[in-house]
């Protein structure tokens, strides 16, 4: 099986603000561990997955920065979108080009900045998902067993009857995919028991990719065609164009939550999207009172606490729930209930031209 | 009238820690302004007394710093107390240095770490103070109305009865100094009324508080005869020795407590101690929601915080009563109910030996 790796770095990312910054998105930065995100995703796919077989894509700005993170890494390998212009256009590319070397290549789309805690598991797993997305007229995905009712995710209503099997792991019709639900809803969906998170990440054949997009996704194809065109002629000026106009929308949006013939496995490896401050507390290790800390720290009747601050000492004396991030330039003191708002203080110093802080 | 003012400037402090480090204490620190407490303590008496009239004492180890921060005091009024030892030694060097020259000078020891709000106040009450003093066998002392029960400050009991008067200001009869008290105690004592703060400021003639030491602390009127001899013969190996033996003890304790035909004035001139990060909450400006932020700021749903961060940009997400203090190598996060705790981070720090944070 001629199987690759899309691993989608485009991301701007401002919710590990102050740490992340325009040019320093979340996926370029040491934050579950001492290695960046993208050099974890890149490991984690080793024992399997040559480098070879590995793409990155993202948007100009961002190739110093993989080159030098990922210095292995073949130019070739290193696919640009001209303009960010998220995951649609992005994989429309990446597809375009793989479908040119070989149009029965599987194709696994991997965001870079996503934990998996169990990487052999998620292995065996990828390797079963391309097995499936070979065997057959299908796009796959993992959805994510929920652990609580999250307003942050979108959901893949499957059904839990009746499912295919790839070397042993089975594979799930999906029934559905639903836009991020009120907490009421997500109760419901939990309650149900066949609704998963929705990954983000997919797994397909390049020419069941295309097939699909002209069937479910007319407008997109017709992009295709232009892309695959423009690919084949190596005109980069003609791929800038269509990037101009291309939608930017999510593949979600564009074609899973349209196509019929998709399958979902159980993304059940130690997943996590490390979408904000708070969700380093479950994974950076803890003290007794439940204080996640990097860097030097004195530590008087406190609970619960996430400090970032690897260059210096923190002392905290009787508080809760709170995030310290501190950095060269910008400190953030933040309750770890209301971290979704670390964004809304990204766009606020936007808006006020502070532009050095964002 | 022979009027001079001695600045008590040995203190260690290490409650505005890590802004407050060994090497500068509180009264060396811009904290209340942009000037340092020194400065505010000079600048406050400069209507009414001259810099020649103005003396500090401290340790060796703080020589540098005056000098830098008051270049125009005359280095004769830099008075220096080879070892720190509390107040009584440091009121008792300093009281014989102005007794050689004229044992009938009025002399009024004041903290150089105290904020006082009303100048013009105090100083019509401090010339008040100086008058009572001079015109009999008494010593003088400055009583806080008290604000709320406070457990943190000593207590003066008065007779509220018959006070006498001196430039229309009354002057209570002291009937006991209380240690700091319970709070239970402290409540009963602001019901009755006739329980003020201990300010920690006195003024006496130098003869009388010679007589009063000689009545009331024979032991610590030993070293006033010694250092006496001493400061005649400008015997400074001499002072050093004696500085080795005497009682490390505050003058509250060593005489003031003691003695009898003690004064009180009403020090309703807008004190603070400032004695720890929280007090400066009532005397920075503050916003709408309570903040009061020194540095530049970026407050989402954040209230009752205060934060010292002058060179940095700090955002508050979703948090109350919280106390920020960053320095270049260490960061303060405090719940305000707790901050009498940052001497404890100071102690802990030493026990673990990393002075360099101290």
């Amino acid at each position: 099986m001629d199987f690759r790796v899309v691993i989608m770095a485009g991301g701007a990312g401002t919710r590990f603000w102050p740490v992340s910054r325009k040019d320093k998105p979340k996926q370029f930065l040491p934050i579950v561990s001492k290695k960046t995100m993208i050099e974890e995703t890149i490991d984690r796919l080793s024992p399997q997955v040559p480098l070879s077989s590995i793409y990155t894509i993202a948007n100009p700005e961002k190739t110093d920065i993989i080159k030098k993170l990922l210095p292995d890494l073949q130019n070739e390998n290193l696919l640009i979108e001209p303009i960010g212009k998220n995951t649609a256009p992005s994989l429309v590319l990446a597809t375009a080009r793989i479908y040119l070397q070989n149009p029965k290549a599987i194709l696994a789309a991997l965001p870079a900045d996503h934990l998996i805690k169990d990487s052999p598991l998620f292995l065996q797993k990828l390797k079963a998902a391309a097995t499936a997305a070979s065997s057959g007229d299908c796009l796959v995905t993992f959805g994510i067993p929920p652990l609580y009712p999250a307003t942050g995710y979108g959901y893949i209503q499957f059904s839990a009857e009746n499912p295919s099997y790839s070397l042993d792991e089975p594979f799930y019709t999906v029934r559905e995919f639903k836009e991020k639900p009120e907490h009421k809803q997500a109760e419901a969906f939990l309650k149900e028991g066949n609704y998963f998170w929705n990954s983000g990440m997919f797994i397909w054949q390049a020419d069941v990719f295309a097939q699909k997009l002209e069937r479910f996704a007319p407008d997109m194809f017709s992009y295709w065609i232009k892309i695959l065109d423009a690919l084949k002629a190596a005109d980069e000026t003609q791929i800038l164009s269509l990037f101009k106009e291309i939608p930017s929308t999510s593949i979600d949006y564009a074609l899973m939550e349209r196509a019929e013939g998709v399958l979902m496995a159980r993304g059940d490896f130690g997943w996590s999207d490390v979408g904000a401050w708070s969700s380093l507390a479950d994974i950076w290790t803890q003290d007794e009172a439940g204080n996640a800390i990097k860097g030097e720290s004195l530590i008087l009747d406190s609970q619960n606490c996430l400090v970032n601050n690897p260059s210096k000492l923190t002392a905290l004396i009787g508080v809760k729930d709170i995030i310290v991030v501190d950095t060269e330039d910008a400190l953030l003191i933040a309750h770890k209930s209301q971290d979704q708002k670390v964004k809304d203080v990204v766009e606020a110093l936007k808006k006020r031209k502070k532009d050095k802080y964002v």
